[in-house]
């Protein structure tokens, strides 16, 4: 299994906080040591950083969780290699332009089979089934909306096709093209909504504590998804089996019933 | 004008060396304080950095100059901005998947009549001519070979496209999908290459010289591009206007006549 995080938020707003957290993950505190990767959204822009080595030794993580990078959307990703070697190919998140917007997919699960799937317009450039399925899924995209479709739209066909690939084994996903943050769920996956005022928040994994109060301004609203909850004194929500949820600027916009 | 640095090696090949040079022109030596971005090809993969901060204040570059990332091809641009506002997707290298390769195209120059060209395939993310530019040429690619083509092919369809690129402008172009470095010029591009035993180089930017001899095996082969020598000490070869030079395994393999 890997760790997936995401956030969403109403001002451009830096995840080093919850970032820490996660990284301890990647062979400290967990056994994902085969590569992490993050990718910031910032206006129109998208920023990624991958290593296929452990995050809990990067220097690259090392940066990227000390470096306050103001972002909108933010995805990452720490794998523990299933299908495909540990290589920098395979690491996620995996992105592909399409309406001129830069994608970004994360899942994590195993889904093998989806690897007979026929693609149409993207490629996958390693050998996991996780970019095959990504592929697969803004193929099928690019096949059904000529334009960037609406964000309703835009939920109905990812709830759609993810419980087709949820149907092969563990899907739980992770996508956007820096405007909604797109979560789906098989297994495991967790979401909190933090607004102003901001109390205190405590990490489950790293000796790290910050008060938000001092980070933040009186109108913040941020979302943060994570495979488990990253901290451990604030209420997340569980996502349930086959659920979509999605967050735009910040605040949960659509939440499927099952 | 911007800066464009490209490698080419046998066996991977750490660049700090020559990124130094050409971090100090963004904002210290040079006026190229808009921008900055890198691309490494690891075997399949390829990870990319991108700031749109001056190369010689960022954190990041120096993360970049001082960690040796060993690849096989490597394309990095300093930005002054001319069309297209200071942004991160704006900040070239710019990047698309085609054929299960990550492509990466960087451009010097000004050729703003290409905004006007259209498109197919790929479609820009931010609003500079020189991603435009990028997306016709892998568009065009897209539409003449539907496989990945030879070396040769690849040579004669960049060098006839290039020139039509060229009579808009200055038009000096780095293009890789790790294999081939491409590269055209149309007013400054140099390159050089360097094979075992290696020499003491001087850079001309930055206070640092290396003995490549303690670096490197006998057998390394490393060709680097760059818009201007960035060694004091070295012949470097000036491409003529119009032509094409295409590297592969650090070796020159493919240099048009004009």
């Amino acid at each position: 299994m890997c760790e997936l995080l995401g956030m969403s938020a109403n001002v451009p707003t830096d995840i080093c906080f919850s970032f820490s957290g996660l990284m301890q993950r990647g062979g400290a505190t967990g056994p994902h040591k085969d590569g992490w990767g993050i990718a910031f959204y910032e206006d129109r822009g998208c920023r990624a950083f991958h290593d296929p080595t452990p995050s809990a030794n990067s220097p690259l993580a090392q940066l990227v969780s000390q470096w306050p990078i103001k972002s909108d959307v933010v995805i990452s990703h720490i794998r523990q290699a299933n299908v495909g070697r540990v290589s920098l190919e395979n690491t996620q998140p995996y992105q592909r332009e399409l309406w001129g917007r830069p994608w970004t997919v994360a899942h994590n699960g195993q889904i093998p089979e989806v690897l007979t799937w026929q693609l149409g317009g993207f490629t996958p450039i390693g050998t996991s089934d996780s970019e095959h399925a990504a592929c697969w899924l803004l193929g099928q995209l690019r096949l059904v909306f000529v334009n960037r479709p609406s964000t309703a739209e835009l939920a109905h066909f990812f709830k759609s096709r993810c419980d087709e690939l949820a149907k092969l084994g563990v899907f739980n996903l992770l996508a956007s093209d820096g405007d909604e943050l797109i979560c789906y769920c098989t297994t495991k996956l967790h979401w909190i909504t933090r607004r102003a005022p901001f109390g205190e928040a405590k990490l489950s994994d790293a000796d790290l504590q910050i008060d938000f109060g001092t980070e933040t301004t009186p109108n913040d609203v941020v979302s943060v998804v994570a495979t488990q909850p990253l901290t451990s004194n604030e209420v997340w929500h569980a996502l349930a089996p086959n659920q979509l949820v999605v967050f735009k600027h910040g605040e949960l916009v659509f939440q499927s019933q099952n």
